[in-house]
């Protein structure tokens, strides 16, 4: 939010309302989350509804709607009005698209497969379309062009794709200390991300059956976790994944060319590729 | 919504958006709510976490938020954008009161009794706040003065704890046939309504006794909520909050007196007579 609006030529500060908006709804779909996934630790602290209970949680997490839109309301007089409702209707756009992707997530568990356009159509919704209007927002506010607004939405939504890719490879690689998140929670909640999902289709069939029999085994012990992120780790399916996600940063940067910024790529740049490149 | 936008002398039919943003709000919460309070049935039927499941019905609830701020948005056009900022604003502000009043309801099971004060905080921010700018936003639309919306929302929202107060002794009273919720539900919660907290301060202290141990008490038997059904009733205290929402109900008319109001008056009035006289 804050580097688009530098990059279209705006004060960053005239962003923090809005940039404070989206990280409300970011943080209130982790805590429904969580609770969702029974995950009892996210960097490396406890989750809400693991302190406070779950009811409390949920409503605490309800409350941070309204008040992401209390917090872009804030930057009336700054912004004007016209604008501010644009940018309402587009995270509102972005915040439905985020629980139908929760939705398709959850629904997909069930699932025994899910092509690729599904998963991308989920990881579109669920990751990618907030981090778009998280880009066309700041854009808007520091006075980006209709083109140019559109160009920083296509950025923050491939690297929103590039995100949820590398998220889904930590989900099955990640070092437990730097992610604080538990090692193998996406194979007991059968989750099927990418990187899954090509790990099976990868293995030879013996793995593969043993990888599908684990996959959504609530009870499975460490053992078998572990069992089935070596098949994941020999299937190849992780660089595979890598080179895609790094791919998608790729279309990030290219969706940044002849839109003519004022500024602010170098952090536009780094982010892009922090998404891909980072460990936690 | 619609009546106070009549009342304002528009046309209704200019409020049927932000009406509907209205129900959305209120049905997200009433989701949220059965999880929260692991209801089975509401209005009849089985409530969507029976019918769906917890997870997939926690993030439907989710996007209806967004959802009601993308109806009031379809407004654009026919309500002039300063005015929708403005209903945004009241709408948000109510959604967050929505929340911290569950969140209190919830805290106050855990207690051994609330306050009078307490519970009318609770009762404002949970079903007043959002009565309140349902009736202010209706009057903005229809283009009510400051001093004419601001009198519809003090009707609103005296209508909205009237309106509570009777929820509340339905929860203790209501034919189970015509609510289409469990009784004795609010008695295993152990929520503290104010006719709950009436029945024991009016009680003598054996009736006292058993009442507060049966109050959430969550495996009690049948026989234990007949029981307890029995000490409200005999206590006395079921009149005297009807005698209270009534008293709710005529302060919310009284708000409309020197309006001068443009119509819609003889609806206004039945609203609030229906919010005290209902059954279900």
């Amino acid at each position: 939010v804050l580097a688009s609006c530098g990059a279209a030529g705006g004060d960053p500060s005239l962003a923090y309302y809005t940039a404070a908006a989206v990280e409300l709804i970011h943080t209130l779909s982790l805590i429904h989350d969580d609770i969702i996934d029974r995950d009892a630790r996210r960097r490396g602290h406890p989750t809400t509804h693991t302190v406070w209970g779950i009811p409390i949680s949920i409503v605490a997490a309800d409350f941070l709607m309204p008040k992401a839109y209390m917090c872009v309301l804030e930057s009336r007089g700054s912004v004007p009005d016209d604008k501010l409702l644009h940018i309402i209707r587009k995270l509102s756009t972005a915040g439905a698209e985020l629980s139908q992707g929760q939705a398709m997530d959850i629904l997909f568990e069930k699932a025994s497969r899910v092509a690729d356009e599904e998963y991308f159509l989920m990881a579109s919704k669920k990751t990618a379309a907030l981090f778009g209007a998280s880009a066309w927002s700041g854009g808007m506010i520091g006075g980006a062009t209709e083109a140019q607004a559109e160009g920083l939405e296509r950025y923050g939504f491939n690297m929103g794709l590039g995100f949820q890719l590398v998220d889904d490879i930590l989900g099955v690689t990640g070092d437990e200390c730097l992610t604080g998140k538990p090692l193998g929670s996406d194979i007991r909640q059968g989750k099927k991300t990418l990187v899954i999902m090509k790990a099976i289709e990868m293995s030879d069939s013996g793995s593969r059956e043993v990888l599908m029999s684990l996959l959504g085994k609530h009870d499975a012990t460490e053992s078998e976790i572990t069992t089935a992120l070596e098949i994941v780790g020999e299937s190849g399916a992780i660089p595979e994944i890598e080179r895609l996600a790094k791919n998608y940063a790729q279309r990030a940067l290219d969706s940044l060319n002849n839109l003519e910024l004022r500024g602010y790529t170098d952090t536009l740049v780094e982010l892009a590729q922090m998404a891909v490149e980072r460990e936690l």
